[in-house]
């Protein structure tokens, strides 16, 4: 099992420490593409279409998995591959990106299909169940 | 009135552009402020516990300001103040910040109120209702 590195934190509020480990420009277009395109491999995350850079792909994934929100498994028809998926912490986060569409989507020009948007905002529970149990099949 | 500089985005994902804004570990902590600390001076900001240097805070200040999240204002006592606040797109983050809450809360040791948890939890439309009109009398 791999060991966690002791974490030093600025604060204990939970808002804080969220971005501590999810505050940057990528971590979260890395959850977005696990929970919405089904993306598992390295080269899917770096053919997302917003080129990130493959070190700080590499970068990400590391701190995503030792924060617990993604864990990584060996391909079980190549062993020369990773897996990548979200752990149920990572899951989580589902909410977390469906506000920030929605927010995007009401105050930026975005390309959020519409009919996503009214899905989101009138029926977010079954939204979300639905996203879970997708991931939970896998 | 303030001109905006051009934006070359990444991509037109909703979450992506959500990013470029606000995707770094201190520019969600100063709206946090704003929302639940009444904070308005650049003192409230810099003496808000997570010890964010006055480069940086300088810096993310703007970067709201320009992407149209927090108003700078003269203060109408000591003209050689300025007054922050929150403009209407950035009030509406309140929910990105509430499902944070619920996201650390839940998965990591944070000092959220077990109070507060459960009124996000059970109460969020009134909860929200409350945050807003609350920033709108100011």
């Amino acid at each position: 099992m791999k060991q966690k590195a002791a974490v030093t934190r600025r604060s204990d509020c939970p808002i804080s420490i969220a971005l501590e480990l999810l505050g940057d420009t990528w971590s979260l277009l890395i959850v977005r593409d696990m929970l919405f395109m089904g993306s598992t491999t390295y080269n899917d995350f770096l053919n997302a279409g917003e080129g990130i850079a493959t070190n700080v792909l590499a970068d990400r994934l590391q701190r995503l998995e030792c924060g617990g929100i993604v864990e990584k498994n060996r391909d079980a028809t190549d062993a020369r591959k990773f897996i990548y998926g979200l752990t149920d912490k990572g899951l989580a986060l589902a909410p977390v990106l469906l506000e920030l569409i929605l927010w995007s989507a009401s105050h930026e020009q975005t390309a959020a299909p519409a009919v996503f948007v009214r899905q989101i905002k009138r029926d977010r529970a079954s939204l979300l169940e639905d996203i879970k149990s997708r991931h939970r099949k896998k």
